[in-house]
């Protein structure tokens, strides 16, 4: 109906399985989906370029200061940042672009882009976050604590974004995104030039039948 | 995550299939379907309280007087109108309440129930809709004039609609509104009681692991 590409934020608390929920939605509709650039070390099985570009942090800031970003932050002592060419050529193209930021780097593309849809991710409660967390495994329980503390931070701004969709079910999740993305592209206000097709093609039609 | 029903009206062209979408809709997810009362006459296979609760004109606007409905209307020279207390009823047990209703009626309801969620069900262009008025076989091809004339007028209201979805395929149109819906019960807006939640919880277990 509409050939505008959305640009689609997913943020939410760290644990809450972002990562395999972007995953699995672009596994099974067509979405583009950005690599965030980081200076964070790879994990096991992270690929460079498809779960990430990893750079250094000199690399990093010379990129900060050749505006190659559309969104940069800093997390946990670790720069992320949104490479602006390849979500500038999607958008161009029609295609929806997600991007799975953080919520400093969320409210900087709100800033930039005000039809942006913001999705914040979520855990069905406190408990359900740390027990996740926990059996992560790969951090130790400083880091555990550390990000406690800022999911704690972080509900201060998930009022500033549009929807919140919670992780319970991993497939229940990915559907309930994609309802949320599909709803958007059916807003009355992103579709004003079908209301003026239809009026035209209409008013010519009625004419026909009246002749 | 929120316990509010939530009000749908679901309107949208003669002849673009409302009423196939509407009852697919509610058989295949846990809607409260709004009956609505008409002085029409039933069309073949039509039931009397499943598909209208068919009345006299004597009835209908004694019902009016004794303010028995939240909207009513007059249409192609029959009336419509909602029963109040099945719709009021339906929403404090908090279901998900679906009203099929033309553009007077949503404009009515978007009046008293600001929170309603208003969707549009529109073709595909202004010849498929044609050519459904035509291929329905139970209409003359005065009452499609008609028909067609009012579809023109309604263009202008589809703009106060909150979503427009279009009936291509049945099946992906269902699909769509029920995203519409969803995508509606996840803003963040009607989960403020959900934030303050989850900063209490967070607030507990961040206590309990510093202890």
């Amino acid at each position: 109906m509409n050939k505008k590409g959305v640009l689609i934020v997913i943020s939410g608390f760290s644990g809450v399985g972002k990562g395999t929920v972007v995953k699995k939605l672009v596994e099974k509709y067509d979405y583009s989906l950005s690599v965030s650039a980081t200076t964070r070390q790879p994990r096991p099985g992270e690929v460079d370029g498809k779960d990430y570009h990893f750079k250094t942090v000199e690399e990093f800031e010379n990129l900060i200061d050749y505006n190659g970003f559309i969104e940069w932050a800093q997390y946990v002592e670790n720069y992320y940042g949104t490479p602006r060419k390849y979500v500038e050529d999607e958008l161009a193209k029609g295609k929806n672009v997600i991007l799975e930021i953080e919520v400093q780097g969320a409210m900087n593309i709100k800033e930039q882009y005000p039809d942006a849809v913001l999705i914040f991710l979520t855990a069905p409660d406190g408990n359900t976050l740390k027990t996740r967390l926990e059996s992560r495994g790969t951090e130790d329980t400083k880091v555990i604590a550390k990000r406690l503390k800022r999911a704690f931070e972080e509900t201060e701004d998930m009022s500033h974004y549009d929807y919140l969709v919670v992780n319970d079910d991993l497939d229940i999740c990915v559907e309930h995104v994609h309802a949320v993305i599909l709803a958007e592209s059916f807003k009355t206000a992103k579709n004003i030039d079908y209301i003026s097709n239809m009026k035209e093609e209409l008013s010519k039609i009625r004419k026909e039948i009246t002749l």
